[in-house]
């Protein structure tokens, strides 16, 4: 059994600490930091630079009142859950049929004294473990998408094999620093199941933090139950060891399954991420800061409720907004618009003293071509230079979420290694500056051969592994293949060279026999 | 003869005005600000959002004390320059054969004493006049590259006629607000004889402000009298009608040719960009902050002596910086590292209080692929929230410089497009908080047919001409069409549409004669 006694981070979440909280330093510890291929696992980002403003602070003072307005005026729906409607009444709030309406500053009170700033989401590998808030930034794979364009170029319903396929390759991904959840959907696997081997896929090829299921409150029970075998019943119910995609149903509405998912992890102490997932236009306003307002006002009186069922429940103000086609009314990414939603509610996060996640490296691109990488690239830099502490979609999505691509999520894993590196800085150390280099070459000659080249060289820049830089020449001679070809290889490669982390084999067994007991006790459903 | 008199905006060069000074209101001023195909020019950006800084006060005043030491202790070398040197020395530096040293301050203080911070580049239709320095940014095609990748896919040398199309599409993309210079080296054009047809080009197919030739002092020459033609003589005097791009020859070296021209423009007042060309590792040391001290010293000799040449001589700092490839020591872009040597460089610009040029979209890529996406958007986006004034290969830049790529061109702009939309920030008026949409919409509706939506739909949300947001199954009924392959069709399609703009026929006969005369002048040579 992993031990996640090991814990070299500090642990924010204030939960109890089991075992000897040593650094888990020398070889073993080296080893574990290396996956299948020898790649050398990156640990999350921690920013050294301040966030891109977008706003004033009279701005977002105008958005925070306004969202304050929807909650108090407009109000929240809470539909076919009574228990968070009592639950809300009981606290102050008006309940008028499943529409609540929250006294002025109600929400941004109990978060602010409740929700923790930050926390540490445990990995089974201690080294693994990430810090959610703050100036860190976490990177996860795309979530959700029911198709896979699939090593052949064909577009099909994805199975359990493209979904252990996708654990790997995010394994295998240095800078992503996370497992992610739904990395697709598994249709090929009853629909009431599928959670228990998405699941376990992520525990078994994969030895990076994860996401439980959503999908009803009893599959988050199972997710939890889960990861108790991992990580031990005392663990889990005083960290966090999963976090947990909770969306409002826009505009300012929950629904009863994801007020339930909630309710089970919050109850755990297990994270929720809480995010209005809005297409402008069609479930906000189509002007950003209507969007803002909106988005605030939503993720507000969701953690609210988490912070109403457990006090100190880690929970991350989501945001996810898109932009819309006038042509299909078809969402749309990389636009200005939705970057601006970004830099702003990240800075509404930040006023309300909580994680925030949103972004990612989203497109509406059918394809990995230059369509995906503009767009992806115009909603990856915002999240990183806007502060976004939990990254979901950061690699491999395409089609406006639809497909889940192997290509796209080795590119954009390059590209996050890409800003990873940028978000720590200029070295302005001795040798970052570098004036003996200068002194020692002078006017007219070159660097190539100084000492101050030759003991930087291996370090000084990023190295892509997808990128082509070769001689016009030797790319013909190689076949002149563009992007995503070259990566269609490399994602073979991955595959190929992948090895599984150590899992305990007693914990592999436990996890497999409550999987099975658990499937034998449902019919299959697939819808 | 176009009328250079009814200037719109502020002439901050500070230079004599002529004539009437009106706004050019009214149909014709309308008429002018669409090109061929009704497309609706957009003005030069005017930033409303703070740049992004990636160094402290503490961090830029230590490179600009390491620039300050490079000036002093290891000066600069003007080659093949007798004059230049006799200037400095009787301004005052160390002259020891054709090293330069200068007094500890010397540059800076006679760039913040003389040059000015903001300066107008007048455009023969004044209403593409651009202002230079300050928030504004102004959008330039790519410069230099002696292959073009033509519509058919072949990579070829570039002729004339490649040249006069990349004007052409860059006259139709509303947000290129500049023509560029050596949009591709006309290499079928004899070599002493190609600055002629390429400034006409810029004259004749497209009415945005233009670059003139600095491969030799005749040429720029022969610029500033093609210039005078279209502005008249006192205007170009008193005026800056031209922007000249003056390479250093890192490192720490100026050659004869670039100083040559660089006095010419100065002595006209037209403007220099001087930037130290910097492929780090070979031409400077393998650091960010080694790059950016290098970067400053070099910019600041050429530009203290433009000063000297013409005390208020329109000047730009410029960086080029590109990382380097390991394995094939080739020049590597979208990397981390240039990033951080364009954000420093930006402040350091700032700091000494003059406009600044850097960034593009460059690209390594062979292909306008996912790789040359990705990488010119890692730059553009630094390029756009760090503050760069004028941006040379804003569009069109492949393989490194080598090639321009008609598509890429087109695609780029559409991405330059998205980032002028998202520089003007928020809205944050009573429309654009849209709180009357939400109050009338509320929970759990839709906002497609609201008032507020129906009002503002058309301009909500940037539209792109190249992204496909289609549904699936359209996409493939129309042939499952790349990003490149329905960038091809839209190249052609504006080709066939393209209208140049009106030209008084009298200076067009005017540029013809000169030409002619100066061609015949002189042998045909090719290298």
């Amino acid at each position: 059994m992993s031990d996640p006694t090991e814990l070299p981070g500090e642990s924010a979440s204030g939960g109890a600490r089991r075992g000897r909280g040593g650094g888990g330093g020398g070889r073993e510890a080296r080893r574990a930091l290396r996956t299948g291929g020898g790649i050398k696992q990156r640990r999350f980002i921690e920013r050294k630079l301040s966030p891109f403003e977008i706003l004033s602070e009279e701005g977002l003072a105008i958005i925070e009142q306004n969202a304050d307005i929807i909650l108090e005026e407009v109000g929240i729906e809470f539909r076919d859950d009574a228990e968070a409607l009592q639950i809300l009444k009981e606290a102050g709030c008006d309940v008028e049929g499943e529409r609540v309406r929250f006294p002025r500053g109600f929400c941004r009170k109990i978060i602010r004294e409740n929700a923790p700033a930050t926390f540490t989401q445990h990995a089974r590998n201690p080294e693994r473990s990430v810090t959610i808030g703050g100036n860190a930034t976490v990177f996860a794979p795309v979530y959700g998408p029911p198709f896979v364009r699939d090593l052949n170029g064909e577009r099909r319903y994805a199975t359990i094999e493209d979904f252990q396929n996708l654990v790997k390759l995010a394994y295998m991904s240095p800078a992503l620093h996370h497992s992610g959840g739904t990395v697709c959907e598994p249709v090929d696997v009853p629909v009431n199941k599928r959670h228990l081997d998405m699941v376990y896929s992520h525990i078994r090829y994969s030895d990076k933090p994860f996401m439980g299921s959503v999908t009803a409150p009893e599959r988050a029970e199972d997710s939890v139950a889960l990861a108790k075998i991992v990580f031990g019943d005392d663990f889990v119910e005083n960290n966090t060891v999963m976090i947990n995609l909770i969306n409002a149903n826009s505009p300012m509405t929950f629904d009863g399954t994801m007020l339930g998912a909630l309710k089970v992890y919050a109850r755990h102490n297990q994270a929720v991420i809480v995010t209005p997932f809005i297409l402008s236009g069609a479930m906000a306003p189509c002007t950003p800061a209507g969007v803002m307002a909106q988005t605030l006002a939503e993720a507000m009186a969701g953690i609210a409720l988490a912070q109403l069922v457990r006090p100190g429940a880690p929970c991350v103000f989501g945001s996810f907004a898109s932009s819309m086609s006038m042509q299909s009314g078809a969402p749309t990414f990389g636009t200005p618009e939705p970057a601006m939603v970004l830099y702003g509610c990240a800075a509404l996060a930040r006023r309300l003293g909580i994680p925030f996640r949103s972004g990612g490296s989203l497109c509406g691109s059918k394809l990995p071509d230059a369509q995906a990488a503009y767009e992806s690239a115009a909603t990856l830099q915002p999240t990183v230079l806007g502060g976004v502490n939990f990254v979901l979609h950061a690699a491999g999505w395409l089609e406006g979420g639809l497909v889940s691509s192997f290509e796209k999520l080795v590119m954009d894993a390059d590209q996050l290694g890409m800003m990873q590196t940028f978000a720590e800085g200029p070295d302005l150390s001795e040798n970052g500056q570098a004036m003996d280099a200068i002194r020692e070459v002078g006017p007219g000659q070159h660097f190539l051969g100084c000492a101050h080249t030759q003991a930087n060289f291996e370090t000084a820049f990023y190295r892509s592994n997808v990128a082509d830089n070769n001689s016009y020449e030797q790319w013909l001679a190689e076949g002149s293949l563009d992007a995503a070809q070259r990566t269609n290889n490399l994602v073979r490669k991955m595959l190929e060279e992948y090895e599984a982390p150590v899992l305990d084999p007693a914990v592999d067994e436990a996890l497999n026999s409550f999987i099975a007991k658990a499937k034998e006790s449902m019919p299959d459903a697939f819808a």
